[in-house]
C-alpha cells in the first residue's frame, strides 16, 4: 500500500552494501586489516585541519543564533560570495553571490537542477557510461528519461558518440569529470567538441540543451599534467553541481552548491532552482557548514595518499596485463576483468577477502571499480592477489 | 523554458519575506530596536549550552572520519537508538532504532513521508486550517491533492469537521499540534475522536487512512496544565515527523526524523520511506548533528521567555477586546482582526513599524499570526500599539 516505486527503491539490493556486509562479517573472522575493501567512496584522507579549526572558532566565538538560525533558501550571501570569489580567481570568471544556490550536497544539487530543467515526461537526459548509478534514480524521480551513451574502453568523452543519443527531446547532457567510477578526466578538446555539437543541436531543436556538470571530484587531480577544464567557460548553457564531500572529506555533512552562470539562456533557471529546492523539502543548506565553507573555500585537498595509491595500483596492474582506464582524478580505478565478466571476478576476489565492485551498475559490465581511498598498505597487499588471480583464472 | 511549476514556486511572492524586507528597511531609519517584528519563526532562545558542549567535545575528541563520513541512509544506529529510548521513557512505548529514519529537518520528513504514502494523483491529504502554508507545496510536489478543513474560531480539532472531508481517496490526515500558526494544542479527547472516526473510515475505504503528525513544536508547551498527547498511542497508523529546529533552536542545521511505529498496517512503509529519501536526493542527515542529537536528546528546551511573552500578549490583547485562539504551545498567537480583515490590519500595523502576518496564507483570512519568539521588550512595546489601533480603527 506504500508507494510502489518508493518501496522498490527502498528494497533494491545494493551490490556495494552487500559487499560491505560481507566485508564486515569477514573482518570479524580474519581481522579488519586483512579485508582489502575497495568498495566504498568514503574519503580516507581526513577533513583538513582548517575545517576543525573553523568549527571550533565559530562555535566558541559566535552566538548560537548567528550559527544555527535559518539561512535564506539559497544560502548565506557571504558564503556564496566567497565561493564566487574563489571561482573567479581560478577561472577568470565574474560570478557573484547570485549565481550560486547552496545545497545539501551533490545528490541534492542534481535533483534540484533536474527538477528545474525537466518539464515533460518525454524530456531526455543523456548520461555517459560509465556513470554513478544513482543518476538513473535522480533523473527518473524528477520526471525525465535517461538515455545512455555506451562507453569505449578508454572511458573518455567522444562527442560523436554523444551526438547519436541526442534527439528533439534532449534537455541536458549530464557529465561527470573527473569521473566516478573510471577516474578519467575529460580533455578540454573533447569538451569543446561536445560544446560545438550541442550548440548545433540546440539550434536544430529550437531550445537549449544544457550541460549538467557534476563535479564533486573537481579538485582531486592526481596526475601532474592533467587539468580539469572549467565547463561553463566552454559552453554557455552549463549548470555546475558541486559538493565538498570529496574535496574537503565532508560527505556526511551534506554541503554543496549549484552554479547557474549569468550566460545561461534561460533567465528563469535560477528562480526555478529555488522553487525546486522548496518542492523537494530543502529549506536551506546546513548553516554551520555554510560558515565553515566560507572560511575553508580556498583550502586545497591533500591528494598525496590518493596519488601514491593510484600510481601503485595503476602501474602494478597494467604490468600484470590488466586493462585499466587511465585514471587521472577522483580516487577510482576502472579495471577490465580479463574475460569481460566483472561479476565473476568480484566473486572470485571475495575468496581472497578483497572487495571490488562489478561495473554492471555503472553501465560497463566488463569493468570493475576499485575505490582506492584506502590506506596504502591495503593497495600493496592487493597486488599479489591480483597477480595470483590473473595467473589462476585468466592465463 | 525552465520547469514552469518550479519557476512559479521560486518566484512566488512571500508575505513573510516582504514583511522582512520592509522591516529591514525601516530598521535602517528608526533603528532595529524600534521595529516590532512578529513575522518570523526563528527561535529567539539560543540553542542550549549542551549543544555547544557536544559540538566542541565531538570535534576535539573524535576523528574527522568518525564525525564527517557518510552515515547509513536511515542515520546512525546509535542516534536512532538514543531517540527511541527517549520516546520509550516518555510515552511507555517500545520503539527500537529500526522505527526511526533520520532526516534533514521537518520539511524533509514531511516530503519523504508524503512521497512514501501517495500513489495516485487522486490520493488526498486532508489538512486542517489554520496550517503551515508550505504543506500545499509539499503535498502537491509529492503528487497528491490537498483537501482543506475550515477552521472554527477556536482553531481546535473537531473530528466531525474532518469527517466531512474524508473520501474514498483519503490517504492521510496531516495534523500539527502544537499548531503553527495558532499555538493551540489538540486535546487527547479530540484526537481520540479523530482516531475512532478514521478507524471507521479506513474500514469503509478498505485501506488505512494515515495520520501524519507534524510535531516540531511538541516540546514547546507553555501552559502548565496543557499536555501534548502521543498520537501513535491513540491511533496505530500514525507516522510522526519531527525536527529539532524549534526544541533545540537548530533550524539552520536541518536535523529531524520520521518515526514509523511497528503497529502501522503497511510493513512496506519504512522501506518506502528509505526509497523516497533516495528519490528526493537525501543521502543522509548531517552527521555531526546526528552525533549532537545523540548526546542532547534528553535536553529540555528553555521555554521561560516564550511563556512570559505568551502571557503578556494573550492577557493584554484579550483585555483590549481582541479575539485570540487560546495559545498553549509553540510560539505563535493567532489573533482575529476586529473587522475580519487581517490584511488591512497588517498594513495598518506597518505604519507603527509593527510586523504581523495576515492569516490568508494560513487558511484563515480573519486572523493574523504573531511569532512571539522575540525579546520580551518587543512584546511590551507592542501592547500600546494594539490598543491604539483598536481605538483608532475598530471601536
Amino acid at each position: 500500500m506504500a508507494n510502489k516505486k518508493m518501496t522498490s527503491l527502498g528494497k533494491q539490493k545494493s551490490v556495494i552494501r552487500e559487499l560491505a556486509g560481507f566485508g564486515a562479517e569477514r573482518a570479524k573472522v580474519v581481522g579488519p586489516e586483512n579485508v582489502l575493501n575497495f568498495s566504498i567512496g568514503n574519503p580516507s584522507v581526513p577533513a583538513p585541519k582548517e575545517v576543525k579549526e573553523a568549527i571550533l572558532d565559530i562555535i566558541q566565538n559566535e552566538t548560537p543564533q548567528a550559527v544555527h538560525s535559518y539561512s535564506a533558501g539559497n544560502g548565506m550571501e557571504s558564503t556564496r560570495k566567497a565561493i564566487a570569489d574563489n571561482l573567479n580567481k581560478r577561472y577568470g570568471t565574474d560570478y557573484g553571490a547570485d549565481n550560486l544556490y547552496m545545497t545539501c550536497g551533490a545528490a541534492a544539487s542534481l535533483n534540484i537542477a533536474l527538477a528545474a530543467l525537466i518539464e515533460e515526461p518525454s524530456d531526455e537526459v543523456v548520461v555517459l557510461a560509465p556513470f554513478f548509478p544513482e543518476y538513473t534514480v535522480f533523473i527518473e524521480s524528477q520526471g525525465g528519461k535517461m538515455v545512455l551513451v555506451e562507453a569505449r574502453d578508454d572511458m573518455q568523452l567522444h562527442a560523436e558518440d554523444v551526438e547519436k543519443a541526442i534527439t528533439k527531446n534532449t534537455r541536458a547532457v549530464l557529465i561527470n569529470t573527473p569521473n566516478n567510477p573510471a577516474g578519467v578526466i575529460y580533455s578540454k578538446e573533447a569538451l569543446e567538441e561536445l560544446a560545438a555539437m550541442l550548440e548545433k543541436k540546440s539550434k536544430e531543436n529550437g531550445r537549449p540543451i544544457y550541460i549538467l556538470s557534476d563535479e564533486p571530484y573537481r579538485e582531486l587531480v592526481l596526475v601532474d599534467d592533467a587539468e580539469v577544464a572549467w565547463v561553463p567557460s566552454i559552453y554557455d548553457n552549463t549548470v555546475v553541481c558541486y559538493s565538498w564531500s570529496k574535496s574537503l572529506s565532508l560527505p556526511g555533512e551534506r554541503i554543496g552548491y549549484i552554479l547557474v552562470p549569468g550566460k545561461v539562456e534561460d533567465k528563469d533557471l535560477m528562480p526555478a532552482i529555488g522553487g525546486a529546492g522548496r518542492a523537494l523539502g530543502y529549506v536551506c543548506a546546513p548553516t554551520l557548514m555554510q560558515k565553515v565553507i566560507e572560511r575553508c573555500v580556498d583550502v586545497e585537498p591533500d591528494v598525496e595518499v590518493y596519488k601514491k595509491n593510484r600510481d601503485l595500483l595503476f602501474d602494478g596492474l597494467t604490468e600484470m596485463g590488466y586493462v585499466v582506464a587511465k585514471p587521472a582524478g577522483a580516487f577510482y580505478l576502472f579495471i577490465k576483468s580479463p574475460d569481460g565478466d566483472s561479476e565473476t571476478f568480484s566473486d572470485r576476489a571475495k575468496e581472497y577477502d578483497m572487495l571490488v565492485v562489478p561495473g554492471t551498475g555503472f553501465g560497463s559490465k566488463a569493468f570493475m571499480r576499485l575505490s582506492y581511498c584506502v590506506d596504502t598498505e591495503t593497495c600493496e597487499k592487493s597486488l599479489p592477489i591480483f597477480k595470483e588471480m590473473m595467473d589462476k583464472y585468466y592465463r
